[in-house]
This record gives C-alpha cells, structure tokens and sequence, in this order.
C-alpha cells in the first residue's frame, strides 16, 4: 500500500493510493495520527472504496507531518566517508552516528525550501527514510523491523557552513568542537527534512537493503546509490535507536545518504534549484530552494 | 504567577499555585496546550477562583510535558569548560552551542529516573530552563525575552561513556567524531530532561541572569553557580536558535551547566540516588535514578 497524507477542501485527511492514480480517502487528520491509532496493526486500516479523489485535486503533505521524533544517520554509506575526506571506517570498531532533526525541518513534497540567509553552502542529502508504525525499547536487531510501517523518499538538506555574525577562528579555544556545533546546527533549517511523496508498506518495499537511491539536481543525477551500501542497515539502526530512547509510532528515521553531495565538488544549491530524488518502488520527492 | 501541570482523578489538568500551598484549576489538559493557546498573553488567563486543591492531592507533571522542542546549551558557563579539561572559551570568538534533546527525554518532579544499563558515568547539570510562550524566527537579542513564557528548574541528566556492545578503538578511523556522537547521545536517554516542578512568569522572576543555581545529590551540595556567569545570555540563546529554526510555543531551551558536575571528580550516580535541583524563585526539582 502506498499511504499519504494531503489537505482537502482545507481539512487534513490520509488516504491510499490507488492503482490508477487516485487517491482513495482513509479518514480525517494525518496519517501520523492514523498510525498512532493502528499502532502498526495495519489490517484494521479501512478500505476507503467508495471515495476517490485525483492526486491533482488535493495538496499531498509529508506523510507524517509532525512526527514525535526525526532521528538521522550520519556517515552511514562509505563512499560518502571518504568524498568527505575522511578515512574509510570500519564497521566493527564503530556505532552508527545519529543525530536529531527538529519538527519543524519537516516538509512535504513540492513544497520551497526556503534558503537561510546564514549560510551560502546548502546541500543535498538523499535518503531512504523509515517511519515507526510501532514503538520500542530495546529492540533486537532480528525484531526490529517489525516497527515499521513503511518507507519513504527523503532528503537531510544540511547547510555545510555558517555564518551567524560571530566572528569564528579557527584558532580559537574549542573551535574544534565548534566545527561539529555547526555541522549538526546545520541540519535543522525549516524544510531541512523533507519526506514523502506518500509511505509504501514494507510488503510492498521487499528488501530495504536493495533499492536504488538516485537524486536530480534541475535534472542533473549527482547521486546514484543503493541501499545495500548502507554500513548500518535499517535494522541495525532502528535497534541501536531504540537502545538510547523509547522510540514511538510515527516517528522517523533518516537512514544517510550515498556519495554525491554537493560539498564533494564544491557545488551548492542556489534559489531556484529543483532537487529530485528517488527510491526505487518509492516514488519521486521534489522540492526547490528559494 | 507560578504554573504547573498535574494529573488529578486521572486527567491532565493545570492550575496556578497559590501562595497557601493549594492549586487553583484553571483548565484540562497540560500547560503546553495552554500556552499554544493563549500565545503569550497572560491576561486571558482564568483566574481559577473557586476550585482550589491540595498539592498533594495530584501528581505534578513536567510544566510542558509535550514539548515542540526540547534545545539546550553545552558548554555555556565558563567555570564548566574548565572542569571538563578545556581551554578558557572567548565569547566574542565563538558561537553558542545547541543541541537537540528528544520528547521521552521530559520528565516532571519527583520521578524515577532510569539508569541506562549501557553507561555506568550517568551525571547531573543543573540548569535553568525557559519555556517559551510565544514563537519566532530570526528575533533580535533585544526583543527576545518577549518570547519567554516562564523560567523553571531543569536537569540536563548525561550520560558520560556508552557502552552499547561495539567494539570501540581510539585508535580507529573517524574515532574522534565517534566521540562526540556519544556525547550527544549520552544526552537522550528517557527521564534525561527532568524540568519543574513549576513555570514562574518572568514578571516574578526577574533578572534571569542573576540567580543562583544549586544541585544536591543525597543531599549533599556538587553545583552552587549563578546564571550570571552564563557566558551566552538567556535572549542570545532564544536568538541564536531562533536563526536556526522556528521557535513554537512550548518549546524549551536548557540554559547550560555551571561548574561541579560528577564527571569532573568521577563521582557519577548510582541506584537510589537523589538530585535536587533549586534555583532561586523557581523552587525545587527533586528526581531519583534507579
């Protein structure tokens, strides 16, 4: 199944897609809400035929618009290591890397990201993202997959540098810690998070770890990954997750991003750029910077 | 005015506490939802004249038990920096350094706080927490308090050291980022964001840069600072973040740690301990590990 969540004669409501495009409507308020709701039993989800509505017709929001929490990985696939200029890391001497995303950096498909003022190095990040259909604390590996409710397209836009009017030097005490401050700061830009177009079920996903993962920017492919190259899979970092906090329905999980960002080659994003991208079996997510 | 949320008959409710020790009910549902509600203004606040409880007839909750945000500030007391091995900080070189904190973090007065099984170095900082009222982007230094709803104690609970099954190598590639995505995630157990027990309005609080803050542990004194000695001060970290990312209502900001934490002497927490935290005019935030 694919689920969305969309605004409808002003109302939010979630519904499937259908095969020939329309959207079969499921209920009122968002598909977060739903799931909270079902908490993972997606059997008890009605049918909703009888009602269909064209895609056209209604403005499709992130799939889950306010999640409780947006967890991502970083450094998780190694030729992105290493375009970063880092040495290649060994997964048996190391923890997956998270960190948190707020709400607010949430967005839906087609939606402008608006471009900070206080940072001319914004970059694309594209990504498979799960969403939490069930809750958990110290999940096994072997479990943890049975928390999902599904996946979706997604990009951790990040801003590589700041600017905020503090004067910075890079000899000054702490200044390496500094670095990192402003890396993860980086991360939580309005519209630094968006997902979608909808979720697709994990039946209808197959393998997570054998899916293509490919972003455009204004049509040019600058990422061409697979989830396979994932240092630590969708499992392995749901379970590590679910190790440092009671994870939740609805909530998020960025799972890193392949080779081909930007800050590689020096090539950033200006106001206007339209970013694409791709998961196989997951449909397309774009938003432009503005 | 001093504001709470508690659970009363099994329903979230909250009130204002009276100077004879009693609460004033002003409504159902927590604090949070209120203040989104009344976005800022005060004075649409019910008086709850008529309906007056004992306090310890309910249970008090976190003022704001949901919040949007939870950010808070590492390395913002000077005396602090020091301790933890580093070098004097130079505020006129350097930026304030946020980090994110999630929603099972948030715990109330006077709650079992559970000691992870994957660190044996869980510590306390004692801190003054601001609870928003009102959102923003991109607000000036000089307007920013505007947006305080209320100050309230907090505990920025961290674990020092994880232990989660990896083989860890200093020695490792990437071993020193590893470091600080432990340090991050030292800070998100559940219960690790203890805040209360009260909201005071900022027109009976003062000066928020001029109060003592104190943690005792069994009893005995370990942080005796003043938010004086902040090196950012409570509007530049509204203002910081609010370059960042969208203030919401009911969001909060931890303010930093001054000097006295367990890392510092390696006296960490152990099974029964109990933290309080006072801070003056705020009232006391009593939790135990377990």
């Amino acid at each position: 199944m694919k689920l969305l969540s969309y605004e409808r004669d002003g109302a939010v409501r979630h519904g499937r897609l259908l095969d020939d495009g329309r959207i079969a409507e499921l209920g009122d308020g968002d598909l977060g809400a739903a799931i909270v709701a079902l908490d993972g039993d997606w059997a008890r989800l009605p049918t909703g035929e009888g009602t269909a509505h064209d895609l056209a017709s209604v403005r499709v929001l992130a799939p889950v618009p306010n999640p409780p929490k947006v967890l991502a990985a970083a450094a998780n696939y190694q030729e992105h290591v290493l375009e970063g200029g880092g040495e290649p890391l060994v997964k048996e001497r190391l923890a997956p890397r998270m960190f948190l995303k707020p709400g607010t950096s949430v967005t839906g498909p087609d939606t402008v990201i608006p471009l900070p003022d206080s940072s001319s190095q914004i970059d694309w990040e594209a990504e498979l993202v799960v969403v939490l259909g069930r809750g958990g604390r110290d999940v096994a590996v072997a479990d943890a997959l049975d928390l999902v409710a599904g996946y979706a397209v997604g990009n951790d836009v990040s801003a590589r540098s700041l600017d905020l009017g503090y004067e910075r030097d890079a000899g000054a005490p702490g200044a390496s810690a500094e670095w990192f401050f402003d890396w993860l700061a980086g991360k939580w830009f309005d519209g630094f998070a968006p997902f979608g177009p909808w979720l697709v079920t994990p039946d209808e996903v197959g393998d997570p770890q054998d899916l293509a993962v490919r972003l455009e920017v204004n049509g040019k492919l600058r990422q061409d990954g697979n989830t396979r190259d994932m240092i630590f899979t969708v499992a392995e970092l749901i379970a590590h997750c679910s190790r440092l906090m009671t994870l939740q329905p609805g909530d998020l999980i960025f799972t890193g991003t392949p080779s081909g960002v930007g800050a590689a080659t020096g090539d950033f994003l200006r106001s206007g750029d339209e970013m694409t991208v791709t998961v196989d079996g997951l449909g397309t997510l774009a938003n432009t910077v503005r």
